[in-house]
Parts: C-alpha cells; structure tokens; sequence
C-alpha cells in the first residue's frame, strides 16, 4: 500500500534581519547549519517580515506626518495616529473600518487588516511594511538559494491574515516563485466518472499555512522548508488574488 | 542548532465508505497494511465526505421536493431545483445569492459554498451533507482510533471552503477533538519585547489545510495523518466559528 508523505521543519537561529541583509544567504547558512539536506523542488516558506526587513521595507514613525483622518480614526480608537497614516499610505480602498478594525486592500490587491502594516517584531519606534512586489521577492530569494544549494527550488513568501467567518489568523502566500499555487481539479473525475466541479486548491496557501506550523509566531523561525510535494512549477502570487468584479465581499 | 519537523502523510486504499460503515476501523485497517507506525499525539485529518458518507447523512434526490424558492433560482442558474432545496434546508441563513453563487450560514455557523452540500464523489441520484455535529464525529473517531492504536490522538474532519478576496479552496477544520484549535499567542512577547497583539493562528485550520496536500482531492485519499506537532490537547472546532456579532463580513 503506497503512502505519500512530505516533511517539514522549521528554520532555526536566522537572528534578526536587517536591510540590506543577503536574507538567501543567512537561510542557507543556517540550513547548512542544521544539517539538513536541500533537494531538488524543495519549498522554502520565508515570513514576509523577514524579507520586508532585508528590502528595507521600514518606516520610523518620527518620519511620519499623520493626517487629519489618520489622527481621528487613532484618537477615536487608541491607536498610533502615525501608524495609521503609513496603513492609509499602503491602502487602495478601506473595505472595512469599524470597531476599531481597519481592513484595507492594498497596493498588490490583498486584503488584510491595516494593509499588512504591522510592528510587532519590528524595531521599536518603526513598522514594518509589505514587500513591494512580493512575487519578486520571492523570485529573488529562489534563484539565490536554487544558486545555493544547486538544485531547482519553490519559494513562498508568506504572511498570517484574518478573514471572515472563522476565528484567527491563517498563513497565507504573498508572493509565489516556482509553483503554480492554484491546483485545478476541474478536468478530474470523481470516484463516480462525473467532473469534478468547482474545485481550484490553493496550493500554496495550504503550503504557507503547513509551514506555519513549524515556523512559531514568537520565536525568530522566519523560514521553513517542506519537503516531498509534486507540484506544477509555473506560477505567481498574484493568481491568489481574486479579481474585485469576481468578489461578492468588497 | 536545532530544528522542529513535522511529518504528514497520506491514507491510500480506504476505498468507497457506505453508510453504517466502521470508518476509524477502516482508517485503522489501510494504516497498518501501509506499514505506517502511529505515535503518541498523531493527528488524523478525515475529509468530512467520508465522516457523512459513513453516518448516513446522504439525501436521495429522487426524495426531495423543490420549494418555489429552490425552483425559481434554480432555473435562473441552470441548476437540479432539488440540490437546490436541500442546500435551503441545510441553511440557516443566506449570506449571499448571487451570479449563481449561493453562500450560506449553515445550521452550525459555517459560512460556506452551498451549505456544504455536495454530489462530487456522492453516488449518482445522491447528495451528501455536512456531519450533523462534526465536533461528536471528531470525538467518535478520536475514540475508535485510540483504542485500535492504543495511544492519544488528535481528531480533525475537514472540508474544503472558498473564502472572500483569495482564489481557490483551503481546506479548513470543521470538527475538531483533542486539538486546541486556536493558538493564542497574546500573551507572549516579539523579538524586542513587546507584548503580541493580535495574534490567535487557527492550527486547527493549517492542519487541515497541510492534509490536504497529501490528500489529494480526486483520489480516494481521504484521511492524512500528521506525526511530530507539539500541541494542546483541549478544544472544538466550534471555536473557530466567529461569532456573528464579531463578524465584519455577514
């Protein structure tokens, strides 16, 4: 009887990532490190504040000049009225702002709480903001690390958002490099001959959310690696995002 | 230095489940012919079709009358007015009709794709619901699969739902035993320090999601065990349903 079986693990002791920083080659230095074996069409899920932090994706808060919504949405509810102006900054459409909650699509067309502006493990005084184009971001990080370790790669670069209806976060592929994150089930039969329906996996999303298990949210494992998958090798993040005329809930 | 993996593979061979079926006895049966050992706090992720399908919780069409209601957007939208009505009655609320898309709050407080009905692997003339109470399917099978491995486990059944502003399916947790779905990393402190704030990652969401991708969605693949994860052993998946008044998107 055959078993299809991946493995995981967490990247252990990166430290903290500053701009400039060659973030392929500190991940390969401690997977090298550990001991573990890279092989070909391994997926590498790299946290989108690490690779933020290495883009230089930092604003100071001291920089920051709130403006007059900013100020009201923050004293209205207890926030940061400069942090509020760098989400306005980093948002196309507020979908949401209510109960102190601001869900914004941003720039690249997620939607997420504060436009993925966030400053938890940010340096103090600062936020942290999302990549530019986190597909290439991720497209960078592969052919460093595909150079690294001599073998065809996967990259994710991954990030945990909210959403409706279910209660806490989920990780989730910001940017997509070597996989076609969209499994599309619907040429397939069922176990009875008839077509499957409407049946598109997110892959990839899956993948960000499996790494996530074994990245930790509050220890510095920023990158996992998951390991046995057969998947489709073209791809891009941006399929993720469901186009705003195809979406019942903006 | 140090790493955490997590190993997940899929359950081949279970062939169809018919209602009355013993499926933790089955489940039980093709692991041990894969040769696969189970170990202490093993997590099984069943895909909800099979969990209904062995309790009985298949409608015959040739059974169900069609409402005006179920007729008329039936008609609309080129779809089976009895499939039509049995999502009705599976529904607790709409939350959205529309483009031949109908997206309701079932009687447990998913929100999801046609109430979770489905004929995709069901047999012809049939129509398959959700468990009527997937937290007690959970625990049933936790149980059974207990006893037969003698050792502690974690129960997930899952089902694969769309979301809002994403493309494709995740497969996410809809009856949970032995898991604390919800991993609430309030209290703990980031890289510099500061206190987390909000951050509660669904596991019990990425465990499902992780299955999925050795599940495989046309093979009759519909059980994945997850070996390696360190996790708390109290909680229901009805802790992943947000509550309506909390919900920004209903």
């Amino acid at each position: 009887m055959e078993t299809s079986a991946i493995r995981m693990f967490g990247v252990h002791g990166l430290g903290e990532v500053q701009p400039g920083d060659d973030l392929a080659g500190m991940v390969a230095g401690v997977v090298r490190a550990a001991g573990e074996k890279i092989g070909e069409n391994d997926i590498f899920v790299i946290a989108q504040k690490a690779v933020s932090k290495a883009e230089g994706r930092i604003v100071r808060l001291d920089s920051v000049e709130p403006s007059a919504m900013a100020r009201r949405w923050a004293e209205g509810h207890g926030k940061d009225a400069r942090v509020v102006e760098v989400i306005l900054q980093e948002t196309r459409r507020v979908v949401r702002m209510d109960r102190g909650i601001l869900i914004a699509e941003t720039w690249h067309g997620f939607v997420c709480a504060n436009a993925g502006v966030d400053n938890s493990n940010a340096p103090p005084g600062t936020v942290v903001l999302l990549p530019e184009d986190p597909d290439r971001s991720a497209e960078a990080l592969r052919r460093r690390l595909e150079a690294a370790f001599g073998v065809r790669l996967g990259v994710i670069v991954s990030d945990s958002f909210g959403r409706p209806w279910r209660e806490g976060l989920t990780n989730v592929a910001l940017g997509v490099a070597g996989i076609e994150p969209l499994m599309d089930c619907r040429g397939q039969k069922d176990d009875f001959g008839r077509n499957l329906q409407v049946t598109v996996i997110a892959v990839a999303d899956e993948l960000a959310g499996a790494a996530e298990l074994v990245m930790g949210k509050n220890r510095q494992v920023p990158v996992a690696v998951i390991q046995g998958l057969s998947y489709r090798s073209e791809g891009s993040g941006r399929a993720l995002v469901r186009a705003p005329e195809h979406d019942l809930f903006r």
